[in-house]
């Protein structure tokens, strides 16, 4: 289990500064990340990679010459904010455009796809790359729905030799993509993880079984077996790789042989060893094959297997070397004595507060009360949350929740005391959330709190109305960016009768306390009907199977945060 | 848990071919460990390291120039046998003498310093080098008494350095010393490590407690304590090396911050976070700092934090360019292309057969069929008799005795189908024993039984007195080697009463099965007795103390074997 840490919610943030103070000759801090010390020469294509806190070396391991030029560390196990990946992308930007490199998770697809958006908007050409090699987490028929687990080392090592060698932006995000293409893996996991402060693991696996296909959040894999010999074990990794073994072939592969946390290099080694000989049956030659810890996941027991099927620029971008603290490849030129190293320290500034009206003032001052009383209830259902979550998911919902509903009320309690309006505070409150919480939950609460902010006015009281119509933008804007549908098994499923049950009871005249109540008892019982859905998202099936008979954690914690609201209304 | 392996006892010798393998661009395999796969400068001091296995890097990462020559593997845990360390040495000699390098643990003190003193008879000037760096181990007033843990890599990278600059073995000896006197460790454990095969940990620690000071074999440490926060964590490690900080020292050094398996490259991050505030504070100048992982435990959960104090040729030393598997420092020019890449695997010939008489060929089948019956009898005893050195040791005597005998009764099959006499048969057997069991008692059966073998002829039966005479020379022999007396806690305290009493019943007329059973039963009463004695031989008070009313598992194995002999005589 994870045992060293000050707060919990820390953990990330802690970690983060203390690798960058280890390798202060090697990589500059920036907020929420890290970027190469030395930066890449002007008019490079920069690739900045990232996802959840937890698998050390990626991401931040991967920073230096002929890798990434930056990294963005979310939470544990969450994905980091659409901000914080925008923001690392643009002090790492060189003039050449933006590679952003993540695993396929919802979460991540979601606040890099955003932030790349942003990044454009700025005028900084930025293209995404989902990494999607786990060929145990969907069908070879779904390619695009595959999570991406050690595949990450291999497509971003050829994205950062593409990226150095001096390619243009279209021609990096070209080869890097068919490298992704070219990659697949497959995992077993012997015991599960456990996040920072909490006594009990995310997931477990039966003592003296393997999870086979395992995810390295501990999605549910494909089976469980008795656990076998090593060369059994080798043989079990290896066979779902050649069953997709593109036609005619030469066989020249990049292999990485990944231990997940707890499992020891001896035994990677061991297992090396019989690899060795499947791959000469196989008739495959390898190039420079790699043992040993490169996507883990905390303390979790088990290890992967990725292949990278090579052509000669595959293989050349491969074999060219690389330098960062937790992969190093040939024989590289010392950065010049005396070279500039980045220090870089500013956030964001804070943005002028407009006023309200005496009225919105008030507004805003009940308004922070709600959110205090959310925060407290998010913190205490936080466990049972996670609990729901990892039935489905990597178990971070709760942490999440939790973690963005205190930054939205603490954020809500300062804009209120400067004087701010309803419409400021709530909106505020939304960046605030999402910016915290990070995740897919974190950007999608952000994004329906400053929706509905932009409906309540800085001048007036918010009434009923204005309250519904907010709530109606506020789920129109999550649909948007989230792009699921009700019956899906998101939050959706139970904001859509929230909402729908809000303007009912509004337009037939009740007051807003009598409407929002029972809007929040439809919620409530939508959430709980999310038990019998199966979830989309790109989830493989055994995971979706997991979650049958368990309701959605993202519908749960809203229905939730509706009933707190309604019973603070109803307190008046 | 250790999870992936085919037959337990094959893990090391399995892992030390996928080490090969995995790294086959960088090191040759050579019996028992692994050379630099492009050799040293002709003349150059020859840096060969090792010890047990498990411990990865320790000691196969640390190939590679300006670091090893060569890494000795034992068993998991056990020390490399005599013979193991001397061919490993021998094929990684360039002409400028040896430095074995190994941390002072009493099989490896035993083992290679063999090895040095059958190098020296060969004309291969040889030192050894004890690393003593853990301050948990003994007190400050008996540092040669020090276990050696993760201050291994900061001794063995200054020694290799140096040998690497071209210093003679005067030099390199002398500066290496300095390096493990400037030297000091101290570490803490959260859970133990569990064999490979093992279904039970080979020690625990109490569950949300932290073993302070506790070793890398599970050696107990100084005492037990609640889990803190990573900040009192940093404080627990760094308080202990700074007390032993040289007087008026200017505050350079060398830090290495350790994992020992299962803890988290994030985990440390963390740590080091506050690690690097609290150096600050004590005016420390940090030299290119090290957090990783680098002697390891198998899974065990914990770290070690590591100094050395520096001057300026020790500081010149550790900023040396470095580049084996497991550890790189700087940038190395290549190896020129097609540079010779070694193999090697020539093992040493098989020795010329003498035959012997026929009364001698009968005595030697009988002696074969005796080792069967000891082996048998070992190998239902593994388990138990691994418990009882778990008590004072690191609890791989069952395993150690196991793999000894069974090689001996092999080896003696061998030969005496091949018409050996019973001396010879004897003799070889030892030989046999000691290089497949490695360790203390490996060493020591194996000298004994060799000793003994050399008192029976070839020629004629060995009668009572021949076999008395030979048990003396045998215990002579162990006395010799292992430097032990009896009430020190070990086999001797066994060995002793057993030759005495044998010598007595044979000069009284006894027949062989008489006298030897009788002897038999003042071993096991002896070995019993051990029970109330404290072991000796370097180790640190509180393991003393922990082995108090448990026997002695090397008395132990003697008396069983004594029995088993006895019985075997006695049916005639």
């Amino acid at each position: 289990m994870t045992r060293v840490f000050d707060q919990p919610e820390d953990f990330a943030a802690t970690a983060l500064a203390g690798f960058c103070a280890a390798y202060a000759d090697r990589v500059a801090p920036v907020p929420h990340g890290a970027l190469r010390a030395v930066p890449g020469a002007a008019g490079k294509v920069a690739l900045v990679v990232g996802g959840g806190s937890g698998h050390y070396p990626a991401f931040l391991g991967y920073v230096g010459a002929g890798l990434a030029d930056a990294a963005v560390a979310g939470d544990v196990f969450a994905s980091p904010s659409t901000s914080a990946v925008a923001s690392v992308a643009r002090a790492a930007d060189c003039g050449g455009g933006v590679i952003l490199g993540f695993g396929n998770y919802a979460g991540d697809v979601l606040n890099f796809g955003a932030a790349a958006q942003r990044l454009r908007a700025e005028g900084i050409d930025t293209r995404i790359l989902a990494v999607t090699d786990d060929v145990a987490s969907a069908d070879r028929s779904e390619t695009e729905k595959r999570r991406g687990v050690a595949g990450d080392l291999l497509v971003f090592k050829i994205a950062g030799a593409a990226a150095e060698a001096g390619m243009d932006l279209d021609a990096v995000e070209a080869v890097a993509r068919r490298a992704n293409a070219n990659t697949r893996s497959f995992g077993v996991a012997f015991d599960g993880c456990t996040l920072p402060g909490q006594g009990a693991p995310l997931f477990t696996v039966d003592p003296g079984h393997i999870g086979v296909g395992l995810g390295i959040h501990g999605e549910p894999g494909i089976r469980s077996e008795k656990m076998v010999p090593a060369a059994d074990l080798a043989r079990m990794l290896f066979e779902p790789l050649m069953a997709e073994r593109p036609e005619g072939h030469d066989g020249r592969v990049a292999v990485v042989l990944n231990g997940l946390g707890c499992t020891k290099y001896e035994e990677l080694f061991v297992l090396w060893h019989h690899l060795t000989g499947l791959c000469q049956q196989a008739g495959l030659q390898l190039i420079q094959p790699e043992v040993g810890e490169f996507v883990t996941s905390l303390d979790m027991a088990g290890c992967s297997l990725s292949v990278m099927w090579l052509d000669d620029e595959l293989e050349a971008l491969w074999r060219a070397p690389a330098d960062s603290p937790a992969f190093r490849k040939g024989v590289l030129t010392p950065a010049p004595a005396g070279a500039p190293v980045r220090r870089v320290t500013a956030e964001a500034p804070q943005a002028q507060i407009a006023k309200g009206s005496a009225a919105s003032q008030q507004s805003a001052a009940c308004l922070s009360l709600i959110l205090d009383r959310v925060a407290e209830a998010l913190a205490d259902a936080e466990e049972e949350l996670g609990r729901i979550d990892a039935q489905a998911g990597d178990g971070d919902h709760g942490q999440g929740m939790a973690r963005g509903s205190s930054a939205a009320a603490a954020e809500a309690r300062r804009l209120a005391q400067a004087g701010a309006g309803a419409g400021t505070v709530l909106s505020m409150a939304g960046d605030a959330w999402a910016d915290r919480a990070g995740g897919t939950s974190g950007a999608l609460w952000g994004v329906a709190l400053r929706a509905w902010g932009q409906h309540l006015t800085d001048q007036t009281a918010p009434d009923a109305d204005m309250v519904a119509t907010g709530a109606q933008a506020a789920y129109d804007a999550v649909v948007a960016l989230g792009g699921a549908a009700p019956g899906d098994k998101t939050l959706i499923d139970a904001f859509a009768p929230f909402v729908a049950r809000l303007r009912e009871g509004v337009s037939a005249g009740a007051d807003l306390p009598t409407a929002w109540t029972a809007a929040a008892q439809s919620a409530t019982e939508a959430a709980q009907a999310t038990a019998e859905l199966l979830p989309k998202l790109g989830r493989a099936r055994p995971l979706a199977e997991r979650s049958l008979g368990h309701p959605d954690a993202g519908a749960v914690s809203l229905a939730l945060c509706a009933r707190v609201v309604g019973a603070e209304l109803s307190r008046g």
